[in-house]
């Protein structure tokens, strides 16, 4: 089995990279750590609107006007990404954000990974760093709404569907 | 066929209630006027937490920590409330509320009729007018979470359940 875990990064990056981002490794069976493909995570919310109409371009969604999308992210309470990051670029290679009251409920809402990282396990990665953080504010209810695609990925996760027959319900304009 | 419509209220009451409410009138078939019970409808965040309580143990939700309902109310992004008033009291008796990004989402929580105003179309009243300040707010996408005993009360109001497949999912501490 393996599995990522965070570390707080090396002295090698840059002063405004400790702050906020933390650098991902692989741990394989014997607890050795595999720094793979220089990606970090951070909770930061001053996300590139471009980056992320590119990431979100990657796996096929429609677009969205920047100057919404700008007003969401704002209004998220958390907003999770990673960055891919070498010496002379970065790019934003995953993503999610909530929304929530920051007392009882929390709904997550674009969780997105890049087709080149997708299989690593970086979806999972992204969903733990958010409950926790949810679960760190004592958020109760967390919830989503899962395409048919999805709903066996976040259930592995712990997730339940219509639980006690509580259905999810979209009203859209007409 | 009877239905309600707010009306700015008449002079007849005092100048901080004509900011922020409305009288709600019902209408019988040949549009004449009925006054019903001092209702007022309201969209101020302002709202009295032991009242909350009142209500909510009216229709017998669990309790909740005060501290945390402060909380959730001062990060919802709107709250509807309905508002019994006659000139020696006043009474919360219906309040629904929604968490949102303010660009694309929006998620609806707590909506309650006290028992002595049920079977009166309250319920409606409260969701179409949250419903239209999301549309005014230019939201999307309005969902919510439906115990089984309402979901065809949220369905004659034009929402839908599990639309393309898409399940709500919760994910609980544990």
């Amino acid at each position: 089995m393996i599995f990522w875990k965070t570390f707080f990064q090396n002295s090698a990056v840059n002063e405004s990279y400790e702050k906020n981002f933390k650098k991902l490794f692989l741990l394989d069976k014997t607890c050795d750590k595999i720094e793979l493909k220089d990606v970090y995570i951070s909770n930061t919310k001053n996300i590139n609107l471009y980056e992320l109409e590119q990431l979100c371009d990657s796996v096929g969604w429609v677009k969205r006007p920047l100057k919404k999308v700008k007003i969401a992210l704002k209004n998220s309470s958390i907003i999770i990404s990673l960055i891919q990051k070498n010496d002379s670029d970065t790019r934003l290679v995953g993503f999610a954000r909530a929304t929530s009251d920051n007392g009882f409920n929390a709904t997550i809402w674009d969780v997105v990974i890049h087709p080149d990282f997708q299989g690593l396990g970086l979806g999972k990665v992204v969903m733990h760093q958010l409950i926790q953080q949810l679960r760190q504010a004592e958020i109760s209810t967390i919830t989503l709404f899962a395409e048919p695609d999805v709903i066996s990925f976040y259930r592995k996760l712990g997730f339940i569907r219509d639980p006690d027959g509580v259905k999810g319900m979209f009203w859209y304009p007409r």
